[in-house]
């Protein structure tokens, strides 16, 4: 049986914030004159991004659209798929739809942002479909490591698109129900047209373990450790791991204290909700600690991957207001460091060690993100006549193609494409047929945009290898010098211990001007020019360093 | 039967580089009028060391009791054990005891930096003792991932103290032969009192595979891309691994290319003193790739850690003059992310599949350092009274410990020691009895500890925030102002597009200049402090930024 296809034009999948970066998922599905979107998430900066707080997607293209747009559909409570819509609905304001949690989750942003009020939300529930423009789209029930995740089933005139959104096969979820195989089958029957499916684990081999065997480990911990204080970090999203904290509190008769202002968030809008089920008088305030003795308490705390300013790393470095590390804490850190905060996770293994406490760190995480049975398994039951790989760097989007390529998909209806790309499909064809603009916003304090390449070059710069300024005051008309040069220096070398290199700085600066005046050179910029190339000589042959020089002339 | 003791005093341990950190191993050992040095490494900056180049141990202990030290003993050819020595020969120079490859590598050093004529050196091999003033010290043979490796007995007055350097257990090396267990088995009947143990791997169970496994995975790999042109990036100082791409290469009947200045030397070093075997005829030329076709070559290089600078990486982003990636290339990284490379060996992953070339980055790689059961393993063999865990973070040294105890030793026997600890040790008792001065100094382009704490913070407060300098002329006495104020700003915001903000900015440096004025404020401090603080007000309100503001006054 086949899927009703009413149009032989194709739908256009146009994702908007990178594929290629992990971090920040927005894609505008779009046919004639209706578009959707699904997720709207922000990233968080490189580390060539220097003093930036957080990146956004540039989404002028919905902008110049805004009159198709239906909505935003999002699969799941995540930064990466949530975090950009208070920055985007300002300028693309329509209707939000998410599954209960996840929608909590959104609110508790709106209302920080002042944006409850302006914008329409509709709570859907799993197996419900809605309705938005030429669009009808489905909610599928999916694990993952936040409750309440979705895929969804996009029915498109050109045929259906399946998105898993961010997921994993769970046979004993510790929340609800294992994914909705028997759904992904029966959609697969009616023939798909497209299937975009999670990358980030494509990498490894066989099956992620169910977050429950968590709970296993978690109650040993508890039972080895049983006279220590406990602390747990992780992710603050991550419900069903609190959820498994507090049962395994529940077992050995400790009180629970949720630290950390995102865990403190999540965790109240999942009890609201009834996503986390805490026995009565289970929770205590902080205050209430002293009250407790080691054994009868256990923390849960934000800061599992090593965050600078995150309550782990506050206690840690001893600047926690309330807790302090002792020896006999046992401190769990129940994640796993996301590339690139290994070395900050490290720092904090080690100064929670030095401070006597015993910190374990191995085989306490799950993924929430398929391996590759799984996404095999999803490929089996949807059968897509093109498959899209979606969340991940390129190089497991690449591996992911080998996969689809493997399971049977002819390689020219895979499709690796990038931010901006619009990918337009149907029966017939598909193809990329256009580039529409796109890119990443810098969010620096209430900045938007207004840290571009040139200032984060300048800052790069300035990093490395500091700065020199030197003043000098002319005279209008003659250029004598009436004052200076000055010379003032900043991250470059230790000034005091350096006397003699400024010393010898000033004078090549003087030389320089002089020779300005000799020759009657008038010309601001190039005064300014040849006292920054004579000095910058100077500075690499002294030092092989290549500081920021920053001359200014005053007039008088 | 126990080895002769000849005194009750203790042996001194004096570890100088840090244990806490992986990266520069420094050691003295004292007693009385004699101090040698095991190793003299350097290491690399850490992130918050911004611009930094290299980080040298801080030797003014040995400085100050140069009458004393007989002698540097090198245990194996890496940089974290070898690349302070041009450094600190400077201050403290001593001959130097290494085994012939590892001397090899040495020299190529002293070359560079013009001080091999000024060093004593002296190649030692397995089983040789050296007399160093009241120390004897032994040579034993050990794996790792770099031929050459030694393990030391120093036969102390107080005493045997064995050090195992940088270890693994490996029964089918590449190059020479395996670990002189039976070396360690003697020694520790003799009866031992400490043992230096690597804690790299200690975290993980099992044992480490053979080098030689990885030569299997090449010729796997080399036998399903016949048809490509083949790169492998790996680490230069793995010459037993450039030993196996070579052996591929001859089964398969490619030419070698070496690429990457370090790549080269390292190569050429262990090629002239016998650790590589190179086929007469099969090493070529990098211009000479030319004559050959893709399926015929195989080029070696440098840059599987992502290094920015290294060749891979600048095929990767098509600056390499030499070689260009192209579609069909297979590229091997023959090596494992160091904690804190992941992303960059991420970027380069994506790069270089982004070129079209298939990239192979798992299973390729074994690490040369022990694991939990080879650690086992040593100290069953040696028996020692002490455990001193080095090498590794505080982390490592930690659960080294528990290992130890694990094994019967005695908690209280048991020393995690920091950098500048002096641990005394005899059979009668053992404990820190001082502390030295030491610590980590460091080379930024020709300079050599003149960038210290307050240039770093300076650094980091740019590269975060950018800075905004206002410049005004006053009049000597009236403190009238004649010129300025004016605003010149880097890395803060893009100033065209903020032209409002800089205009109030500049504003609000008026009123306060007229401020101080009004109330007769003629102090230039005063004066600048209203400056800075009202402007560093102004713009945090703003912006809710924190750019580094300097004010300077010129007088005329």
């Amino acid at each position: 049986m086949k899927a009703k296809v009413v149009s032989d034009k194709g739908v256009k999948i146009i994702p908007l914030g990178g594929l290629e970066q992990i971090g920040m998922n927005i894609t505008a599905f779009e046919f004639e004159d209706s578009i959707i979107i699904v997720d709207c998430g922000l990233s968080f900066p490189d580390d060539e991004m220097l003093g930036i707080d957080l990146v956004i997607p540039d989404v002028t293209y919905l902008k110049e659209n805004i009159h198709k747009v239906k909505g935003f559909v999002i699969t799941h409570g995540h930064e990466d798929h949530i975090g950009g819509l208070p920055y985007v609905l300002r300028e693309v304001n329509a209707p939000i739809y998410a599954t209960k949690l996840t929608m909590g989750i959104i609110e508790n942003k709106l209302k920080e942002h002042n944006l409850l009020k302006s914008t329409k939300r509709k709570v859907i529930k799993y197996g419900q479909s809605i309705n938005l423009g030429c669009f009808r789209i489905e909610f599928i029930r999916t694990n993952h490591s936040i409750a309440d995740a979705t895929a969804l089933a996009i029915y498109t005139p050109a045929g259906i698109i399946v998105h898993t959104g961010d997921f994993k096969v769970d046979y004993t979820p510790v929340f609800g129900e294992t994914i909705d195989l028997q759904r992904f089958g029966e959609i697969g029957k009616k023939g798909v047209l497209a299937l975009l499916c999670d990358s980030t684990n494509v990498e490894r081999p066989g099956y992620t373990m169910s977050e429950s065997t968590v709970g296993k480990t978690f109650d040993n911990i508890f039972a080895e450790n049983n006279k220590s204080r406990i602390i747990v970090a992780t992710f603050a999203s991550n419900v069903d791991r609190v959820q498994q904290i507090v049962n395994s509190a529940q077992k050995f008769g400790r009180k629970v204290v949720i630290e950390g202002r995102s865990m403190v968030n999540i965790v109240t809008t999942a009890m609201d909700l009834g996503y986390i089920n805490m026995p009565e008088n289970m929770l205590i305030d902080i205050e209430q600690m002293k009250n407790y003795t080691d054994d009868q308490i256990v923390l849960i705390t934000t800061g599992s991957q090593g965050e600078a300013m995150a309550a782990l790393s506050r206690m840690a470095s001893s600047i926690h207001k309330k807790i302090s590390i002792k020896p006999g804490d046992t401190i769990i850190l129940s994640s796993t460091p996301i590339p690139g905060n290994e070395k900050a996770v490290s720092r904090i293994i080690n100064e929670l060690s030095m401070k006597g406490a015993k910190v374990i760190y191995q085989d306490t995480h799950v993924s929430g993100h398929a391996c590759q049975e799984e996404i095999k398994l999803i490929y089996s039951l949807v059968k897509p006549k093109y498959a899209v790989p979606v969340h991940g760097e390129y190089r497991h989007l690449k591996r992911h193609a080998e996969l689809a390529e493997s399971l049977g998909i002819d390689k020219d209806d895979i499709f690796l494409i990038s931010s901006g790309d619009v990918l337009e499909l149907s029966e017939e064809k598909a193809e990329v047929t256009g580039k529409v603009p796109c890119g990443a916003i810098l969010v620096d304090g209430l900045g938007v945009g207004d840290v571009g390449n040139i200032v984060l070059r300048d800052r790069q710069h300035l990093s490395e290898n500091g700065l020199i300024i030197i003043v000098v005051t002319l005279e209008k008309y003659s250029n004598q010098v009436l004052s200076g040069p000055d010379i003032v220096s900043r991250g470059f070398v230790y000034v005091r211990e350096s006397e003699n290199l400024m010393d010898e700085a000033k004078e090549c600066v003087n030389d320089a001007l002089q020779r300005c005046l000799e020759h009657g050179v008038n010309d601001w910029g190039k005064i300014k020019n040849e006292v920054k190339d004579s000095l910058s000589d100077f500075i690499w042959k002294k030092t092989k360093r290549n500081p920021m020089i920053l001359p200014i002339i005053m007039e008088v």
